[in-house]
This record gives structure tokens, sequence and C-alpha cells, in this order.
């Protein structure tokens, strides 16, 4: 279930067609790709997972591959939806409290039993919800219309069985007629034989699961959940719950990104922070290939001269491949202006290479490794929803011309009104984990203005 | 981690305040339960479970019960926002591309580096995004303002250190005056020490993880989610994929219910139906307990002589305690009217016994067990959304007078109309694979025309 990429550029800068830059800008500095242009080049590089057949129990949130027709009718036999007694109609027509049709008990129709029982002239079965109308039998009279073979006034319920196996035998007295089929589901009353019960495109929900174990499914052919690996490469970064030494700053980004990747639907696997060494950085993802569908990284894509995944991962594009390599390029965005995208290994496995601080990290998640992960899930629907909020803010929104700008946000769905969260630097993580949602400032716009509407990414 | 439940009521009929049944009805049939008064008398006899100190990275979607409190400023010392050059303010006054300001490069300052320089007058520090603002230093030029020390034109990068060492050396040039401060990210800017990270009661998603791990934090005390063991009831389930005998059917209740457990955030444990005898299924729940803070089953609660959960655990309850035992009852609801609840065991381990068909038990989690599965994780909001909605059909929703019915339903959230979805019968599991939403039909309503709003329970 490997999954391969193809990015539509070589390691150098590149123009897809309606995707990437529309070339250098003048004075020879590479032009900035769009946010849509990089998401559609990763987009359209990324392929979902081929499918498998998995067990229905661990299907669940996965994306069918196949319409389910359905085997066997539902429910399989005509039942009964009551627990009473399975009688002739006739037998019944004209009864009333006052005057019962008193019918011969001729035993118990239970739900799995194995004997058969019909019913003839002045007789009755007594039958449990579920259990098989047997032959003869033509309706279904609720306990509760009897006097559930006691000899007294109206029953409630039955006496179990087991205590009181006299239940099953002699008289019963039915207070009531009843209509032909009544209290009794139909055979394929549900779904009949032949029915298409799920379309391929469907994610497999709890009453979608139900469906598939219902109509005798035990294994189902879906997409698998993409097995995401998520590494940070810094040597200043320490594992939460160590001494935070001079110098140093924890490791967050590898938490949170494992965490998102989770939410997205992935199988996601935390890979302890690696040091800013090319060839150990090198060493760790070749490693890790075997269990990634997509890699993520954090750190180390920008312009310093120890941004080691940009130094390491430029030397291990497959250069046998022309679409292979990995592509560092800048986009017109704030946060996550650095970025890389493209793949690596014998399979071509899809890596996306996000800019280290731990706002930019999260926030170019969410635009594009999100949507890759669904993508690869075979998902239709792969972004997070987008709404429209009047802004409530003291101050002016302001955002630097031709780049779009994602601030954390507080949406309030009733109202329809998102309120900023913090600050705009992409350190502002205490702020990140009050917002509930990334306002969105256009490349055109400079300014937004307290009670303007803007656009917001609502985060799950 | 055990959790326990006294029922409001033992295991006869009872009348706790303002929830159970308001007494006998005339004629001596006990009271019907109102949808309300089962589900607060299940809350009400439910706390959330003990805290425990779990692993970050298992921490997520648990809620969280204590204040955190930032230990270290975040971040924990003035470092670099950009990769460039650490300098003296005075030394860069009135710097241009045609009259640079050259400096004497003294080395590099890495993010995570051990070394300490410091920038003395006409010097500067080859510095990287996140590293440490040397001693000396006022300001940070990014490396784009100057030639990189490379003694050309503007940079656009620096070249990698291990492939090129001398550019932590000899002069660069600068191109731009700074103010103080530039380009530095102040410690204590995005959290200072002392400060409240999180409160009590803040559900870990992947932001609050990161944040929690920026801060250190590699434990954090939380509600553990709960376990929940979901078992199936009736001689008559086949599994899925195994061939169906005559008068069968296939369980699709563990499998529906497991993963609409494990949805509302437990960890589920799906157990094999198990036959309509008492010993064997008082068996399998005795065994069930030790890994079980809460049991649901579905079958047999009904009036039947076969109906065996009844059956079984009326006598299971703790004679020794008075609020011991499983009650079972019926609700004037449609589908869904037999419903057991209580505890059992020697923890009072809570257990809901659910009606067994289909629709009737998918309808029953969503109302009773669910919410007891969010009550248990500690969560506030433990209800599904609810709202009103436009109802579109081409004849009236008709209901049975004080009985609360629920159909399935499609909700179209941009139009606010919902639309039925197959038929009122409980085992219409087929139609339920289709719906988004329950439309609510209540007591007192016994019919609802086409365009009316009605309300509607949305179905996540």
């Amino acid at each position: 279930m490997s999954s391969t990429a193809t990015p539509g550029t070589g390691s150098g800068p590149a123009t897809p067609a309606g995707a990437g830059p529309a070339g250098d800008a003048p004075g020879g500095r590479p032009a900035l790709w769009s946010v849509d242009g990089h998401l559609e080049d990763i987009l359209g590089a990324l392929h979902p997972l081929d499918p498998i057949d998995l067990p229905l129990s661990d299907a669940q949130g996965c994306v069918l591959v196949e319409d389910v027709t359905v085997p066997v009718a539902l429910p399989p036999f005509d039942n009964s939806s009551m627990d009473g007694y399975a009688v002739r109609v006739a037998d019944v027509a004209g009864a009333s409290e006052d005057f019962p049709a008193v019918l011969t008990v001729i035993g118990d129709v239970a739900a799995g039993g194995d004997e058969t029982r019909t019913v003839g002239p002045g007789q009755a079965a007594r039958i449990m919800t579920g259990a098989p109308l047997p032959p003869g039998a033509e309706a279904v009279v609720p306990v509760e219309w009897t006097d559930g073979g006691t000899g007294g006034g109206a029953a409630t319920s039955m006496r179990p069985a087991g205590a009181a196996p006299e239940g099953a035998t002699g008289e019963v007295r039915v207070h009531r007629p009843v209509e032909p089929r009544a209290h009794v589901r139909e055979r394929g009353s549900d779904v009949r034989a032949g029915d298409l019960a799920l379309t391929e495109g469907t994610v497999l929900g709890p009453p979608q699961i139900g469906l598939l174990a219902a109509i005798g499914r035990g294994t189902v052919r879906v997409r698998p959940r993409p097995r995401v690996v998520v590494l940070s490469t810094g040597s200043e970064l320490v594992q939460p719950g160590e001494e935070l030494g001079e110098g140093r700053i924890y490791d967050s980004n590898s938490f949170a990104l494992t965490a998102a990747a989770r939410d997205a639907g992935a199988i996601a696997y935390r890979v302890g922070a690696v040091t800013d060494d090319a060839d150990e950085l090198r060493a760790t993802i070749e490693d890790q290939l075997i269990r990634a569908d997509l890699i993520v990284t954090t750190g180390g894509v920008s312009v310093g001269a120890y941004d080691v995944v940009k130094e390491a991962l430029s030397s291990v594009g497959d250069e046998d491949e022309p679409g292979g390599g990995v592509d560092f390029r800048k986009l017109a965005m704030q946060p996550g202006k650095p970025q890389g995208f493209g793949s690596i290994g014998p399979d071509h496995t899809p890596l996306l290479a996000l800019p280290g601080n731990p706002v930019s990290s999260y926030v170019s998640f969410e635009l594009f490794v999100r949507p890759a992960i669904r993508t690869l899930m075979g998902l239709r629907d792969v972004r997070r929803p987008q709404v429209r909020a009047t802004l409530r803010t003291d101050k002016a929104l302001t955002s630097p011309e031709g780049k779009r700008q994602f601030l954390r946000g507080a949406y309030d769905a009733g109202k329809g009104i998102v309120t900023p969260v913090g600050g705009s630097g992409s350190h502002l993580i205490a702020a990140l984990a009050q917002a509930n949602a990334l306002i969105v400032v256009p490349e055109d716009t400079t300014s937004v203005e307290p009670g303007m509407e803007t656009e917001v990414v609502l985060l799950g």
C-alpha cells in the first residue's frame, strides 16, 4: 500500500501549468508560489492509497472503494415485531376482553430457535420479537392484548421460559382481533437482495458499519488509513519532561503534528527530534520509509546555514526519475513562507517539509498536510470548511500586500463573528491553543477593518 | 480507574425526584419514563472517571483536570526570528546598498549550538532563526539585507555551513540599518513563567498538545478514555462473514455500537454475540467487568419469555447496596421503548441495556450511551447538537401521542431543511446508513406537516 508522488516540479524552480509561480520576478529573485498553487501541486501529485480488504471492525472512518450490494434480503425471513402470539386471523376475529378467543398454545417460537411449528386452526404459538413467523400463522397478537396464558386479566409481559416453562403450553385468551400481517416484518422490507446498500466513496461511520454487518459482510474493501511519519529537526530541541539546557527549547511540533495527523484520519508515528546533521536526518528518514505513506518534517527549510532538511533532501531525490526529489520554495503567505514538497526513496514516498516555527508548522499542516492525508484516504472533501464571518476587533488587522495571511481566531458560529486571538507572531503557540479558526486576509487586502466580513477556516 | 454508578432507582420501579415516571398510571400499569427523565437518571448516577497522569502523546482528546501554568517563559531566551546577522545598532546606522556597513563576522550562532560569542563594535555574528541573541548584539539584520559575506550583491540565502564553512568568517556588507530589537523575539513574548497556559476542563486537541509540549510537559493529568464493553445478545445472531442458517440474522449491533462508542471518545471492546442463556450472559459480563468502565448490552430487555438480559441482570445486582442492580423500564419514546440502566459487580460498574432492534439500539446509543461516555470523560458538552429545521416531505409525519419519536433524516445545514429517510420501522437499518440526523417529534405532537419547523439532532 505504498503511495507514490510525482511532484509537478523537479528539484529546481518550476512552473507547472496553473500551479507554480508565474516565473522569476524582476531582479532575478524566484517568484513566490501562491497558497493555492502549492496545494494544487501537492494534491495533483498524490493518489489515493491502493485499496485493501479490512475486517469490518478495522474499517471505521475508511472510504469504501466498492459498491456494496445486498446478498440476502433483510430481514431474511418474515418475523415478529412484538413479543406475543402467532395466530390465524380468522381465529381471533371479533375477540374482545369480554369475549376472548381461546387458543391452544402449541409451544414457543424464539429468535434463533431451531424447531419449526405449524399453527393450525384454533392454535397459537407464543412468539418472540425477531422470531420467524411460523407456517400457518398470519399475524402476531402482542402479549399485552392477551391474558398471557395466565387465565387472568391483560398481561404486561411473559414470564421467562426458564422459570415458567408452562407458559409455552396450555391456553391463551386473546382480547383483540388482528389484521393479516399485523406485527409482522416482511422479508426484504428493509433491503432486498440485489439492492445497493452503500456506494463507492462512502465513509464508514457507525451506521454504515452496522449495515455492512447486518448484510453479512465480515470484511470490506476500503482505502487504508495513511501511515504518516512526523519528525522535527533542530539541534536546539529537547524532549518535554527533560531538563532544558541553555539556548534550548522543547520540541512541540512533532507532538502537535502527530496529533493533528491522527485527527485528520491517519495512523501517525512521531519520531523524536533529529539534530541539524544532514547525514543523520537522511539516515532517519530512510529508516522510516518502510512505515510511511507520507513523511512530514518541520524546521530546516529556510535560508540559513544550518537548514538541514533543505541540505539533506536536496540530494536524496531519485536521480533516475525526472519527477523525483524535493522542491524547496517560498510561498506568498504568512506564516509559513518556506515550504518543501516532493518525494523520496524507491517508492517515491511523498514528503512535505514544513517550517519550524510552531505556529507556522501548524498552519502549514492545516493548509497542506491535512488535505494531503485526506487525499491519500480517498476522501472527496479534503479541506477544512470555510465560512464568512464578521470581524470583531478593536483595531484593523493589517497584512503585507501580496501575501495571504492567516491569523488565529475564535469563531462564534451562532453570531457569525470571529475575534482575533493573540498576535501575528509565528511563535505565539499559546494563542493558537485558544483558537478554533484561522482568519484569512487575502493577498490583495492589506487591512481588514472591525465589522468587515472576512474568510474564516474552521479548525474542527 | 473504576467508575461507580448509583442509579436513582433500585431494581423495582422508582420515582426519583423530577426524573422518573410520575407514578403508576391508572389500571395498575407502571407509568412510562420520559426520554429526559431516563437520561437525567443515568447522568445523575455517573461520575467522571478518576484522573491519571498520561504521557502527552496518549492524552489526545482527553479532558485536562488541572490548571496548567507555565514553568519557564516561552521563548526561554531572546532569539532571532530570521536567518541573518546579529549586530550592534550603531554599527549599521545609515547603511545602504551604495554605502554598506562592513562588519567582521566572528562566527555562527546556530539554534542549539553550545558556544557563546560576544558581538563587539564592528563585529557581527551570523545567526540562525531561533538561535539566542548573543551578548553585545542588539538586533538582527536578515541575510537578504546583506551580501551574505560573498562580497557580491544582495544575498537570498546562506550557503550550508557544512559545505561552505568560510561563511562564518570574513566580512559581511550590511545594506540597511535596523532598529534596536529588530527581528528579535523577546524572552517571554509568547508566555511568561507563571502564566496560565490551559485551564481545567480543556479538551486536548493538537494545538493544546503542542502548547503543553512547548512548555515542557512530558505527562499531563487528565481523565482517561472510558473503556466500554459492547455485547449483543440473541441466539439468532451470526457473525458477519459466516453462513446464515435458517431463522438467523447477522449480528450488527455490536459492530455499530462499538464503532459509535469509539466515535464518542471511548476505548471500545466488542464482545461477540451471546446466546439467550442467562448463565452464559452473566458469566460473560462478569468476565468483562475487569476491563469495563461501562457495559452496553443490546437485546433481551423487553417483555418476551427469552429476554435474557432482563432475566440475567435482575438477579446480579449488589444486594448489599440499596442503589445497586439494574432497573428495566419502559420509555415514552419510539423507537427504544424498553431500556435498562443500573450497575453491576463489586465496583458498581454502570450498565446500559438497550433494545435489540438495530435502529432502536443505535438511537438509544445516541440518546443515552453517548452522553454517558462523555460524562465519564469529564466533558462539559455531553449531548449531540440540536437545531431547528424545516421539514421537507410529501406527507405529514405522524407520531403516537405521548411518545417522543425519532425518525431518521437527512439534514441540509445550508438550507436549514431536513428530509425524512426511510420509514419509522425500527428495523430499517439501511435508511439509518443514509441519515445524518434524527428528526424529533415531541410527545405532545402527533403530526408534523410539510414545511413546519421541527427539532433535529445532528449525528456528527
